[in-house]
């Protein structure tokens, strides 16, 4: 089966979440079936850019994934667009028989049985600034896809207040999930420069608020790879 | 038993390593029995500072953590100086009673029973900048206290190559725990602001590094603490 890729890239570091700072190539899939308003990967999200997907078989994505890593295994994370649309349980079973890790980024909208097969899958449920609804129904049948083998966590990006208030219900309706929350990026054009200070400042906020309101639930991370690359593609 | 408290603050985030972005009040125990060259928290070691050191029994410890907590739990850091000078049980026990966790930092030269209470001991051996020399001995019988209870992991600072070989070695030695790096900072006067810039690079020296040669061990992370607060005590 024909697997449509946006970009293979790394190695570099995982710039957030439960993983960060960890040694990963990234798998960007093609597709997604959400149009999050503040989205930073339209290029592997709006279907304007599906001319510059390449469709690829998983032996080849493999082989791309072995040559960026000098065949030394490390974490691949597979994310998009949505990966969960297509199937990457081949490109998995080809990689952990060759000692690789790999992890999955996915809003949690598609269920797929590959989630039980990975290492650790990252659920991001969307937050309203992003201008799409959760399907809670889609969300706990993706928990149910991925069982007791992979580490689950969730991710939120928090842009404002609302978000906030609505993290903490997600947080309360998953208590079993570790939970990490980050600061949206509203600066995604790859054009202009991120301001360090700006993004800095919007994690200064989120720590003093969950800590000044003693929700310890969370942990707080910044998007590392935006500090070190702002938005520039392939790091 | 009274204990010399340098300081307790929070709740931050916890800004390196293992439990990076993890709600955290910190207790800095006052004390060192070492003097790296490098230090961030001459504070808590130089015994220049003695006087500032508040004599303090277990339990007052613990209402302190228990006033700035708001009595809701989440984890409390043991850190120094070396805290492996003095008897932190009693305040582990108090804690872990209320449903906190605890981390401890320690250089790893000298080995607690208490580590095997812990939720997470962060052994962090000197590399040839600090000036120190590890004892690996006192490292090895750190690990044999800790036992299998507790989470334990290894963070390295790195602000050379030297450094940097002397990590290898040290992961080699330690293959089976978790290795975090991170890289130094050389701005520790509080009174001097830190260049936010220059932390950066420093960490994306450390990335390029580890990912160009392909050593894809350790997880590499950057002092939050410092991006966002540079130096400032308390936070």
């Amino acid at each position: 089966m024909t697997l449509r890729i946006a970009e293979i890239f790394g190695p570099t570091i995982q710039g957030e979440g439960a993983l960060i700072g960890e040694p990963t190539v990234f798998v960007r899939a093609g597709g997604c079936d959400y149009r999050c308003s503040w989205c930073d990967s339209l290029h592997a999200v709006d279907s304007a850019f599906r001319h510059t997907w390449t469709p690829m078989q998983a032996a080849d994505v493999w082989q791309q994934v072995l040559d960026l890593s000098g065949d030394r295994p490390l974490t691949v994370s597979i994310s998009g667009g949505n990966p969960a649309i297509q199937d990457f349980a081949p490109v998995i079973a080809l990689g952990q028989t060759a000692g690789y890790r790999f992890a999955c980024e996915t809003q949690g909208s598609i269920a797929k049985p590959w989630f039980a097969e990975l290492n650790t899958l990252v659920l991001s449920p969307k937050p309203p600034s992003s201008g799409e609804t959760v399907d809670w129904d889609a969300f706990d049948a993706c928990l149910a896809a991925a069982g007791e083998a992979p580490e689950v966590v969730l991710k939120i990006v928090i842009f404002d207040e609302t978000d906030y208030d609505w993290a903490k219900e997600v947080a309360d309706r998953y208590a079993q999930l570790p939970l990490y929350l980050q600061p949206g990026n509203p600066e995604v054009d790859p054009e202009i420069p991120v301001e360090t200070q700006d993004t800095l400042d919007r994690l200064l906020w989120l720590v003093d608020k969950t800590t000044a309101e003693g929700w310890f639930t969370p942990r707080i991370l910044p998007q590392l790879h935006v500090l070190l690359w702002g938005n520039k593609r392939g790091v």
